[in-house]
């Protein structure tokens, strides 16, 4: 068998580096630099970059609150094992409500997904905190039905939901009218949780290792 | 906002549709289709099917060994957290060794990342078992020169890693010698856990949901 890079060190920094490289990153604002790095990594592919929708806000908005303490809500347990504990600033806690007992008969009862019933359960962590959705489209857009209806705002929404029914609608509509919350989002069917993950990991630490 | 799809059953039912309509899933062989199904559903990319390197025995050979109980080896906990516990056919043990506490010192003594160290934990475990690779190269090189150093065959490799450094590589080493391995693997940059994980689901319950 040939060799093979074994250096963590050099693996990352190799990484980036190759991203960066094909990305062209330096195209993108500074501070969106390090969590467009990360998505492309976290997934292999450097085209989505031209696929994201944000707010120029993202960032410094997610960042500021982690740095608060804010809670992360994840819309499933894939993408809570994803984020990095140990980076995080403010040791901040990391939500997924999708296994709660109650949800399945909520489901049941607003006639929808267990990942739409498991958003009801953030009512009362909402409030300024990074949610990331890594699966369900169906969580996001209940999500945006509750800000409709005047949840209070978090303070970013990575939005990364994947599939072929609702993963692209619930992006779009987001991009469309974010509810004045800071968001970012890759367009059309691809995401998944590593990449909801990489944003949140971006939030915390930057495009190093 | 417009109506989106709230019923589980029908947005698994459209996906999958859509999933075997694009993919013309019907060119793959019957024991294929649910789980290059699956594999694509995980991911939202249907041109993923043209780039699966097999063995035409990996679904036979994993199903079996899932039947008979054997564990399922995960390189991160992302992967264990997306099999699906409750479909597996005999309760079968999902074992992570990135985090035992062994493994830090144990990557410096052998010059290699964390993952690659805590393949050399599965010393045990590795004879029949399937092995979902979701995240690291290494831990797939590991593998591969484990195999070479003589240990005994796992049931299937299910290969996913992603990224930039060694990720193609380690798949195209994989898919050109196999080590006598049942094997699915994802050639180039792409995977990731998500896709493990739907390897090891649909290995349990095939591409219904």
């Amino acid at each position: 068998m040939r060799p093979y890079e074994k250096d963590p060190t050099a693996i990352y920094a190799q990484s980036f580096a190759t991203v960066r490289k094909e990305a062209r990153i330096e195209r993108f604002a500074p501070d969106m630099q390090p969590i467009i790095t990360r998505l492309i990594h976290a997934c292999g592919m450097v085209e989505i970059a031209d696929r994201l929708a944000y707010s120029a806000d993202v960032v410094a908005s997610g960042r500021a609150a982690l740095d608060a303490g804010a809670p992360i809500l994840c819309d499933c347990e894939m993408v809570a094992a994803g984020v990095i504990r140990r980076a995080l600033p403010a040791d901040n806690r990391v939500v997924v409500t999708l296994n709660d007992p109650t949800v399945p008969d909520h489901a049941q009862a607003i006639g929808n997904t267990r990942s739409a019933a498991a958003v009801d359960l953030w009512a009362d962590h909402i409030e300024g905190a990074v949610v990331a959705i890594g699966n369900a489209p169906t969580a996001l857009f209940r999500l945006m039905e509750h800000l409709d209806a005047g949840w209070p705002k978090p303070a970013a929404i990575l939005a990364f939901p994947v599939g072929f029914v609702g993963a692209a609608e619930s992006k779009a509509e987001l991009a469309a009218n974010p509810r004045a919350t800071p968001f970012i989002a890759l367009r059309g069917r691809k995401g998944g949780s590593a990449m909801a993950s990489a944003a949140v990991n971006a939030l915390s630490i930057g495009a190093t290792a």
